[in-house]
């Protein structure tokens, strides 16, 4: 497709989240439905585990319950919907945590799995084993919406460059990252990685967080953000629920891309990174 | 050798530049014998083009003047410098930014040639073309300080995430960018490149700049400054000629390595940063 327009405006929807599968997606409809009305619009990005992260909430895709009501979701609004993430029971009983992206005729467009599981140990801070319970994807994915290339990451998979900068070198102009930070994580890095990604690459970051529930076993940092090309803050949520509506300018990554114009510049008779997936991008 | 201790001293001098090397040489030589009297520093960093960044200026390497005087200054005063960078005349009449490294014995421990050159043109910013007047360098660079394996780079070489990521995969702790960014892309990117190589990297970032001179034709932004593995600003300069005394506690690498330890979780099944140079690290 070509590029229809320079200015997509995206709906960030960060959602306070329960133990209850259906009052979450549930929920997440609410917003759908109130960000379409209010504000038109053309993506809209849920948190990560938005529904729950436990296995016994996991369901396959597309035919699982948050699968099919994302999906009529997005027909019923026209948006397109990039569904944070779900528990996805996938192949020999294995979980993982997967984004779903879809279509407004309400077509699944991709599915990313996270491909870098957020296992650490912060003294003093947060202790967390995400392998202990899920595996981990094994491919690239990017998207195309209005003749635009989007890679999707998800939470963890942001501290990882590499992964960025093969997104890059695809064409990509925007990288969304559904994520959770928490308490420790957040005040150090969360900003950070953001603005090095949008800068290193030249292109738009979008995260999308669960609101913070300070209850929970695991405190979300929140702070949904919109990160442009000269790694600038453009929006950001604070804590709670709260919908960010943010009117994407595509030209500018062709203007920053223009003025600093370090892709050309990299010295690839010197050093590349190398896409080694077997599903190249 | 092995690792001695996990603190090292550096001294960073940010120093005002003008027009004559023999003045900028000599008043090197003074903020060098003041740092070692006070605070006995293990390294002393001086600015990128600290003599001045003109081919009439330039010198051969190790015999030149500058590289004689850094070489006696590293001897008398039995420490390590990074003379941050000259006009190096190379081969074939072809002119570099060189940052040499010397010895406590006044040897040439390592030089380093920019591998990017600064050519920019920011709207209503900056404009530059380092390239009309320089050739690039075609090698990495890492040195071995007390055990601990120290990358260098130049200025613009910071935008370039695949360069730090070929030094922290061969074992950096530390890289050292000696630096003049400017009064457009300073505010813009001068703490966010330096975070972004120490988060993505975990290991330590140190700059040192040029004071600002308002009445330059280049305006340097100054700020010269070390960050943390945990990608925290340590301590920063600001503009004017300054010393900056810093204590390196390399045990910090090792933590933040332990607790957050994406070094590991890397999915090199997917991906890869390759080492194309001939002289490979």
């Amino acid at each position: 497709m070509t590029k229809s327009s320079n200015i997509m405006r995206l709906a960030l929807l960060q959602l306070m989240h329960c133990n209850d599968k259906v009052a979450n997606v549930q929920n997440a409809a609410s917003k759908i439905e109130s960000a379409v009305k209010e504000h038109r619009p053309r993506l809209i990005v849920l948190p990560e585990w938005f529904n729950a992260p436990f296995r016994s909430y996991s369901e396959t895709i597309p035919d699982g319950y948050t699968s099919q009501h994302l999906s009529n979701l997005a027909r019923k609004h026209q948006v397109y919907i990039v569904g944070g993430t779900i528990p996805e029971l996938g192949e020999n009983d294995a979980v993982y945590n997967t984004c779903t992206v879809w279509s407004p005729t309400g077509d699944l467009v991709a599915k990313h799995r996270k491909l870098h599981l957020f296992d650490v140990d912060v003294k003093g801070g947060i202790r967390f084993k995400e392998s202990e319970m899920l595996c981990a994807g094994n491919d690239f994915t990017i998207i195309d919406i209005d003749g635009h290339k989007i890679g999707i990451g998800i939470c963890y998979d942001i501290r990882f460059e590499e992964m960025a900068r093969l997104y890059r070198n695809a064409g990509c102009e925007m990288i969304i990252y559904p994520a959770v930070f928490n308490m420790t994580t957040g005040p150090l890095h969360w900003e950070l990685v953001q603005r090095s990604r949008a800068n290193d690459n030249q292109l738009f970051v979008v995260t999308t967080s669960q609101a913070r529930d300070t209850n929970a076993n695991y405190v979300s940092y929140g702070h949904s953000m919109v990160v442009n090309p000269w790694a600038m803050v453009q929006q950001s949520a604070s804590e709670g629920e709260e919908t960010v509506v943010a009117d994407i300018d595509f030209s500018e990554v062709e203007q920053v891309r223009q003025q600093i114009p370090i892709f050309g510049q990299r010295r690839i008779d010197l050093y590349a990174t190398e896409n080694k997936s077997k599903k190249r991008e």
